[in-house]
């Protein structure tokens, strides 16, 4: 049998809280095509034993591409979909599994300032240049699964610093879901899910100081590699 | 810059009904590798423009592989998780986009009768022969997927008869989700979702007949191309 094997890549949709505001992670292309617009971070999957450059999963060539490419690796990562067709990439028939991560906006401050990253609000509605690709669509495809996800879990706290107030974590919620959360209810349904853990840090020393949480040590999210909660 | 494509596939995870339990359908590989061996209906996606055979997206590549193997386009079709690595095919690094697909048992019979299908309970416990690949991996993905989607949605009658009671499906949530559900509680949450109609078809000579339902005609659900509820 003959056949053809399309392209592969990967392409993450890097999530941070940036000033109150949900953002993505965009990154100016450098190569053709789509040369210096702006993209997702992403990239080739390697596949070649004859280059040495075998990556042991897709979930592993996000790792690296986005070590590679912002020097650090997300506290939650996970496989989203795989968008595929004849027409999306000019140089073939392809195929990218889209990856969400959340991470705090410390780390990404610094590429920000040296114009290696700029972020875009996407919330309530993404505002975002012309993109390459169909990146627009793979962004649109990761908001969803955050909002399907997010819903009394604590996944939204990988968004924020490592230690935060509750008041921060139903912010992120209040955001990313377009609802208004009872304080009181979900303060009692938060520290119920036994992830968050009470530090002796406060937080605020304006209006409203505030204790402030972690998680748990163990619950980085890496896809298939690391589970947590 | 040189790279190897990799290997692009799909499987699919054909669950039905029959008798009670939930099955998957499994078919004897014709070629190598293991060949003779039970695997899930797949192949590869057709990505070569020059054979006049593409693919619009991976979705269509197991709707057309359902087609040519089983004839039939089941009733419920959606990407579950793209399985990857260097390992997993002996004939090289290689993706499959694992799918879940859910039909009534009727279109499976003749199949199984001529032998080209053979089907397996999976509940509580998978019960299989050796698989070809990591195909038991692909099928607990796929199990663990429609335990999580199942809750309090009209996906499960997509495994039944087109005319079912509600007694019916209910069982079948029993059964995936491992839980008892109250009758009038059930009956009010299938109700409330405003996918079933009721028809004048009553179901059960015996011990108890009861109203027959069908689900709503556009409630045909094809991951991306046919929405639904």
């Amino acid at each position: 049998m003959s056949f053809h094997n399309p392209i592969l890549t990967v392409d993450i949709v890097m999530l941070t809280l940036d000033g109150g505001q949900l953002h993505v992670a965009l990154m100016p292309r450098t190569d053709e095509p789509f040369a210096g617009r702006a993209a997702l971070p992403g990239g080739y999957v390697h596949a070649d034993p004859a280059t040495g450059r075998v990556d042991k999963s897709t979930t592993h060539a996000a790792l690296r591409i986005l070590k590679q490419k912002l020097g650090f690796t997300p506290r939650h990562l996970e496989q989203v979909y795989t968008e595929s067709g004849p027409t999306r990439d000019p140089r073939g028939w392809s195929a990218s599994v889209v990856h969400l991560a959340l991470h705090e906006p410390a780390a990404l401050a610094p590429l920000v300032e040296a114009g290696t990253v700029t972020l875009h609000p996407v919330h309530p509605q993404p505002h975002l240049p012309p993109l390459a690709f169909d990146h627009r669509r793979l962004i649109d495809l990761a908001l969803d699964r955050l909002k399907a996800k997010a819903t009394y879990s604590t996944l939204l706290a990988h968004l924020l610093p490592p230690v935060f107030r509750l008041s921060d974590l139903r912010m992120a919620y209040e955001l990313v879901c377009g609802t208004t959360e009872n304080k009181a209810n979900f303060r009692r349904k938060m520290l119920a899910a036994d992830a968050l853990i009470p530090t002796d840090i406060v937080i605020g020393s304006g209006g409203r100081p505030a204790e402030g949480y972690r998680l748990r040590e163990d619950v980085t999210t890496i896809d298939g590699l690391i589970s947590g909660a």
